[in-house]
């Protein structure tokens, strides 16, 4: 089993790099801060005996030799970015978790088949530079490096730039890099597993999510002097499509969610008319079906809104990760070692999308979930018991001696 | 008369101040851009003879001699800030069609009675700091200095640093400064005059107008794991409210007005639901029992939301400005000084505050209107037409000799 102190301990000790008043963490990757996390996350792989490198990508690579060095890797990882207020679990746990196993076997000493790899993916989040789990889609060969370089944040720094400011722009070519298997811990970020009193969830798979950008165009006029027959309010128009957002979701059943988390209004100043609205959408759901039904009914009613109102549109769809089914030999790995510690678990469906979601369109992937406090995630209040976040780690380990056996 | 062609050269001189690409100006109070048209000012008005001060809010007084020094003077004034996306009439033409009067004065030797001042006041706009009218409202003891000075802009910096550092924290107190009579020139930013083939509009007041801040508090989420029905999304509350605003407005009869212009959304991540919405709201009327009944009506709407979608409600009322009732004696000597001239007229209520607004509580007060094309302003295509501009400034002209007679 793991060290759960000392593993809780760097939990603690990292949540230092961005902390926030409210007891989270903001920490947009690519910022000094994300470089500070990753300065300690290369020193305590380190000290363990780990050769530690980074790609073109500014993915951290910790690599503990294995006896047969001619094998791919069994890897771990998860991310150390976060929202801009994020909290101290959202991929750390992940990350930390892995730093946990590899701590268990520098200290027994323990030779593995496979070398075993732990990775810090970069710009999981998507909350600087859209879309999410960016890096590890270049890993996969979703996107192209050149795309991903050349993405900017709302400020329109390049990804690139941004990369190269804090010299994590690596030599090694991102994705050139075979893997024998990919696990994930995570917390579940939802409510179910609390809920339920469980401990582990056993992800079987990650829903379908897509993004959009939309920008309506109005005219700025006097909020004073322009009658309201006269207007072209894009601000009035988006407000209509934020209301058509949550009702098309709550149209697709239960298990179907829409959001309008980023919106960007313009000149935003109190007395004018807005002229010009962005902002995004993301639509989910665990079939990709209903994610399209989702999208043409949105669709139909935006294009009514804009059309009532005067209002220019433009919409585009930036990102589709399609619904995930993971690896049936991960996951009999993940079970097995559930079991072997008598933990309470069910198997669990991903609402979020995470880095194991693009893994797993190149190499045998799976994810291992413990619960947070009330399912609250993307909030400085994330939380997540000790005990929990241990158990979590000790099926990891014996999740990935498993599969090492294979 | 004044020099039309001297006029319009100072509108494109002053452009280059804050010019933005689209042919608009950008030039926020107390900036560097305003920093810069203040000196030309105070030249320009050197140059004419007068003697140019400032007071403690940063007010600029350009004051020509009169026969008799005892006497308080007539004024003329507007604003020489603009919007963030503004035009170059808004304001400007009060000011520099004001520096034509001066013009014509200096040209002809003409001794007037009175001293004969004109005013740029700071902050007109309310586009960095609210309310509008600020420093006006100062003068005219609406507001105390004090307060003033603690206002601060969206990014938390004090109204009276940045008068500080752009130099314009004058020692004179502001307000203890008896006028004679005060006549603002301004473009009517609306689209009557136009429409009826009018060049000047005798102004005979300003409608009321309030404005609101509202702080909307939800809960930062998961956009991907949290159930449509556990969310608590501070910005679907938000377009909720915007869409109550346009109701009451339109509910309100034909003069009724209510706006958002300014929004900000929080954290502002395109997967994590909103937990924060701060926005304004403008709502405005001719008649102040309206608009205190749009303010029933709205407040009404704004609980049910809130309280229909389990979201904290913060509301306050910040700016109250009742519709305003311009002086008799200072509006027979602009229709006087139109008539003289034979352009088409008609009288007219600014839907827009002006300083007029609260030079009226101290100063018998008026202003005079021009055409706008398609009465589009707080816009960077603002525009109106050299002969109508020039037709104002004479009438203000002939207005401001008028009263000097009285
Ligand atoms: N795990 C996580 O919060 N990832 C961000 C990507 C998403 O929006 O689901
Ligand atoms: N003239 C003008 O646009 N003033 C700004 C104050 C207002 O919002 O009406």
């Amino acid at each position: 089993t793991v060290d759960g102190t000392a593993l809780w301990t760097d939990i603690l000790e990292t949540a230092r790099f961005g902390s926030t008043p409210k007891g989270g963490i903001r920490r947009l990757t690519l910022t000094e801060e994300d470089r500070q996390v990753r300065a300690w996350f290369a020193a305590a792989c380190t000290a363990l005996g780990c050769t530690v490198s980074h790609d073109s990508m500014g993915n951290q690579f910790a690599r503990r030799p294995g006896r047969d060095a001619g094998l791919p890797p069994i890897t771990m990882g998860s991310h150390l970015d976060t929202q801009p207020t994020g909290g101290k679990f959202d991929g750390i746990v992940g990350v930390l978790g892995g730093l946990a196993v590899l701590r268990a076997l520098h200290a027994s000493g323990f030779e593995t088949r496979h070398p075993i790899e732990l990775i810090n993916w970069t710009n999981e989040e998507g909350a600087r530079f859209a879309p999410a789990m960016l890096a590890s889609g270049v890993f996969a060969g979703i996107f192209t490096e050149q795309e991903a370089l050349n993405k900017t944040d709302r400020d329109g720094i390049r990804f690139g730039d941004a990369l190269a400011a804090i010299g994590y722009r690596g030599e090694a070519p991102c994705g050139q890099h075979p893997v024998a298997a990919y696990f994930e811990l995570h917390i579940e970020q939802g409510p179910i597993l609390e809920a339920e009193g469980k401990t582990i969830g056993i992800v079987t798979g990650v829903q379908g999510m897509r993004w959009y950008e939309v920008t309506l165009t109005g005219r700025d006029s006097h909020a004073g002097t322009t009658p309201m027959t006269m207007r072209a309010d894009a601000l009035l128009a988006a407000a209509r499509i934020i209301e058509a957002v949550s009702t098309v979701a709550l149209a697709h059943g239960p298990d179907a969610v829409g959001t309008v988390g980023l919106m960007e209004n313009r000149p935003n100043s109190r007395n004018v008319v807005p002229g010009a609205v962005f902002f995004s959408i993301d639509l989910r759901h665990p079939d990709d079906t209903v994610v399209s039904a989702m999208e043409t009914d949105l669709r139909a009613r935006i294009e009514r809104i804009v059309a009532a109102a005067g209002i220019g549109l433009a919409m585009e769809r930036v990102w589709d990760s399609p619904a995930v089914h993971f690896d049936p030999d991960c996951i009999a790995s993940v079970r097995a070692a559930t079991d072997s510690f008598g933990y309470p678990a069910r198997d669990i469906v991903s609402g979020a999308g995470h880095d194991a979601a693009y893994l797993a369109r190149v190499a045998p992937t799976t994810m291992i979930f413990v619960p947070c406090a009330g399912g609250l995630s993307h909030n400085e209040a994330e939380s997540a018991a000790p005990a929990d976040v241990a158990a979590g780690a000790n099926v990891l380990l014996r999740a990935v001696l498993d599969a090492d056996t294979r």
